[in-house]
Formats: C-alpha cells, sequence, structure tokens
C-alpha cells in the first residue's frame, strides 16, 4: 500500500473513526493522522492508545492543512460540527463523512461548507455492538461494503482517491444516491435494529420471566437481537429521527405482515405459515453465496428450537 | 463416559436426533441406537452415514426393546407417533421427547402411552439454521441448556438417567414446569423467530430494494435476522400453531411497545428512544457473562450501523 492522503482529520473518535486510524497506519495510507473528539475523556484515551499522530483539542485545529476531513460524530450534530470546522478547511480539501443516514447528513452539512472543498458523503456498513475509541481495529472493514455518494459535480480524482483509501482498509466500495441509500439501509439494518431493541425491551419487561431465565435460555433466537440491540444508543436515536420517514414506512410494512402471521396463528392457517417460512430461506442462501455470512454451524451461535 | 442406555430408539432423523446419534456414540453411551423416519428419503441418508447401528422402516420395529425412546419429529404428528409405537413400548422403558413446546406435547403423548413406561418431556436449546440427517454433529448440545420436565410421579432414576443422557452429550440440564416452558421460549424463541420470519418477508416484498442490494448489504444487521429465519418451516409451523396463546401474548406486547417506539420517531422524541436504547444493553451484558454468547467484535458478524 502507498500513501494516498498526506494529512487526514478524523472528527469523533469512535468505533469507526478509531478503526480508520487503525486500518489507515496498517496500510500506511496517510501521512498524518490527526484526531479530535468532544469528551476530554475520549481524546484522554485516544493519545494513551496512540491510534492517532495527534489528537488536538478542538475540531477547527484538527482539520488545518488536512486533504481529507472525516465526520464521524453521531449524524445529529454533523451539521454543528460542519459549521464549526468550516472557516478552518484547507481550500481543495475533501470532506466526507461515515453517517448511516445520508439525506439528512447532506441536508444539513452541505450548505455549511465553503464552495472551495468537496463532499462526498460514505457509510462504511461495518460495525460491532461496541462503541468508542477502545473499541477499533484495523479490520473492521475488511470484505464489507462502503457505500459512497458522490455529488453530480464532483471531481473524478477525488472521489477515486476516496474510493482507494477504502480499498486500502479491505472495503468494497459501491455508489448510491441518498434517498435510495436511506431506503435499502432503512429495510437492511434501521428497521431490523428497532425491532430487536423492541424485542429485548419486551423481554425485560416481563417479569414473570426472570431475568435470569431469558439470558440462560437466550441461543434459542434471542440472543442475535441481543447484539444487534446493544449497539450505540445516540448512535441510533439520531439515525431513527434521520432516517423518520423510510423507517417509518418499512415499519408500516412489517406490522402489516406481523398482522398477518398473527392471524395466521390465531385462526391455525399452517399452510401460510409454511409457505411464508419456505420463501425466506431462499435469501438467506443467497447472503452465503454473496460472502456476507458464513454457514458455519454453530461456533456458539446458532439459531435453534 | 460409559453405557447409559442399551438401546435407545430415535424416532424422527434431522438435525436433532442425528446429532443425538453422533453426540451419544461420541461419549459410547448407548449399546445400540436404532433410528427410523418416515421418509424413505431420510433412512437412506441415515444409512449411508451411519451414525445409527440400525436403521428401521417403521416406529414399531425401532423402539422394540428400547430403554428410550426420543420422539424427533416435528411437534404436530408426535401423538400419531405415539399412538404408533405405543403397543411396541417395553414396560419400564423412558419416552422423551426433543419438542420446542412443552404443553401441546404433554396433551397429545401423554395419554396414548401406556402406564408400564414413563415419559419425561425434554427440550434441548440447540440447533442451528440447517435441518434434516445430514445437518447433525457431536458437538451440538455442548454447553447449551436442555430443559426436562419430569412428571410429579416419575421414578428418580429414570430422570436422573436422562439427565446423565443429557450431560454425556455436553448439555447444562435444567427441569421447569411445561405451562412456564412455554411462556419462557414464547419470549426467548418463538417471537423472536416469528419477527425474524417477518422482517425477511418484508425484505422480500420490497421490489423497489432489489434483492441483491439486501443481500449484499445484509451485514448491517438485517443478516442475523436471515439466519434465524433459515429454520426448518415445517418445526416452526408447528411451533407457532402448538404455542399459540403464549407466542401470541408475547406479540401483543412486542406490538405495543413497538408502537409506542414508531410514535417516538415520529414524534421526535430522542429522549425516550435513548432511555429504550441504554436499557436493553444490561441484558446483552449478561448472556455474555452467562457464557451464551462470546464477544468477539467481528468473526465476520457485526451488527453495524
Amino acid at each position: 500500500m502507498s500513501r494516498i492522503y498526506d494529512r487526514v482529520a478524523l472528527i469523533g473518535l469512535g468505533l469507526i473513526a478509531s478503526s480508520m486510524a487503525h486500518a489507515m497506519r496498517a496500510g500506511g495510507l496517510a501521512g498524518e493522522i490527526v484526531g479530535t473528539a468532544r469528551s476530554a475523556e475520549t481524546r484522554a484515551v485516544a493519545r494513551e492508545l496512540g491510534f492517532c499522530d495527534r489528537v488536538t483539542e478542538t475540531a477547527a485545529e484538527a482539520v488545518r492543512d488536512a486533504d481529507l476531513v472525516v465526520l464521524a460524530t453521531p449524524v445529529g450534530v454533523m451539521g454543528a460540527v460542519a459549521a464549526e470546522i468550516a472557516p478552518h478547511l484547507k481550500p481543495g480539501a475533501v470532506v466526507t463523512d461515515v453517517g448511516s443516514v445520508k439525506r439528512a447528513v447532506i441536508d444539513a452539512v452541505g450548505p455549511e461548507l465553503p464552495d472551495t472543498v468537496t463532499f462526498i458523503p460514505g457509510h462504511p456498513l461495518a460495525g460491532t455492538e461496541h462503541s468508542g475509541p477502545r473499541s477499533g481495529f484495523a479490520t473492521l472493514f475488511r470484505k464489507r461494503w462502503t457505500i459512497l455518494l458522490p455529488p453530480d459535480d464532483a471531481d473524478e480524482t477525488d472521489v477515486a482517491r476516496l474510493r482507494a483509501l477504502w480499498e486500502g482498509m479491505g472495503a468494497y466500495v459501491d455508489y448510491m444516491a441518498p434517498d435510495h441509500h436511506d431506503l435499502v439501509l432503512a429495510v437492511t439494518s434501521h428497521a431490523p435494529h428497532l425491532i430487536a431493541y423492541t424485542m429485548v425491551g419486551v423481554a425485560d419487561d416481563l417479569r414473570r420471566v426472570t431475568d435470569s431465565e431469558v439470558i440462560k435460555y437466550s441461543a434459542a433466537g434471542f440472543r442475535d437481537f441481543t447484539r444487534i440491540a446493544a449497539s450505540d444508543p445516540t448512535m441510533w436515536r439520531d439515525v431513527f429521527l434521520s432516517n423518520r420517514e423510510a423507517t417509518l414506512e418499512i415499519l408500516g410494512r412489517f406490522t402489516e405482515e406481523l398482522f398477518a402471521l398473527q392471524r395466521a396463528i390465531r385462526t391455525g392457517d399452517g399452510d401460510h405459515l409454511h409457505a411464508y417460512f419456505t420463501r425466506t430461506r431462499a435469501i438467506r442462501r443467497g447472503i452465503i453465496e454473496a460472502g456476507q455470512d458464513t454457514e458455519a454451524p454453530d461456533f456458539g451461535r446458532g439459531s435453534a428450537s
């Protein structure tokens, strides 16, 4: 690998940004990595772990002379961060972000940035249930998709460089339009997360079924929901509030289908249930063939009866 | 390990029974393992793989002189199987099952069996997304819970032997009453499975979001639902129809909570969302501490943004 940017500034130092720092360093992709975070504790941890070359007190300092600026905060504050850094951006710099929703980020960030920089929104589809600066690791993006959303007038060289950075960190890269991105992610991520949060909340509420039983017997299916529902609360609050329309649309369809299945259970319509459950197997096979999951039978994760 | 039963008969040779055969053989727990299945194809596969010492054409033949008979068919046919084998059971034999619901199985099987045998219902909380006689493996039950539901008048020696068999296959064993079992499983397994099936069905219906996109970007959360929703359709149809009341009760609570969260999204109530998402993290920690999942950050399974 060779250097792609002379200086990269990371604003926000959670799971994604710290993983980017580890991955850029492992690949020699950046001359200097500068990081900053709003919280003094996060900055202290970042200094202790040393995944950035420099950690600055303010975002304004961090972006100075940076060729690439990465907004890696919760999406709800990205507009404010953009306004804060705008006067300090180097002309010709590229600004990107790693937010899970794109229309709201583009609407909030775009107008704050000067014409002398190019904003190329991005979204790495990678993560774990852990958050914060200690949770990052260099291989997080490997064989995972990163979606870039270059505006029509973006310079091709700028887009190619940002793509090369993500590929250098091991990611597959794809391009998408903002509204389509938000709908696809509502299906593949946002609705499933809200549903998982809900189911875990219901289990928590049921006092007849003691906590220890829910936990002991979680391998029967519930466990997979708890992993999803352990993700960062602030990040997810912002995701749902900023991708409101698409998320609610998918949840509406979900509720409709769920009612139809509940009715089939209530009326004893076994054929309806069987046909529905058969159909969903095909999607699973597609995911395994696409290399986005493994078929390994258990390794501690079997979905069980 | 030493021999616990002289002859064990397995009725139905899917994932659970074939895994039991592999595990019993690995541990030397049974003198002879006899298996049977309704489908000629399943019997042929079982003969080819050789995990049973003998494969018989009928259940009546299989149970002859067996000390332990394991009903491992879908729960919807267990009553009929019990009626079929009843005249052929050895006096003093123990009959058990591995069904995912217990009240309905007890009501269907119990009355069919002669007084000369003891029925001790069971439920191993283990499985994978795969089904059929080729999917079994000896370590499926290792460090997973098996719930036994001995009737009040069961002989202690009979219960202890069955427990020893499950422990010999690597399982943890717990006792529970039938109705409580069905409620706990509705929370930890049945409702999560129906919800996962529903979400995968919704994604399949959405023609604007092409199949390939749903599959490509599934690592963002959806993937975990598809694994659950790939389980055996016949087994799950029977589970929902036989644990109707508890499943519908939990789904009713789930829908209530989901509506409250949808409303919070619609009205922009970020505090409600944040508080809800924070609460669900504690359950996740409990599961990891209980050894029922691993904290490993990814191994191809990160729940992502």
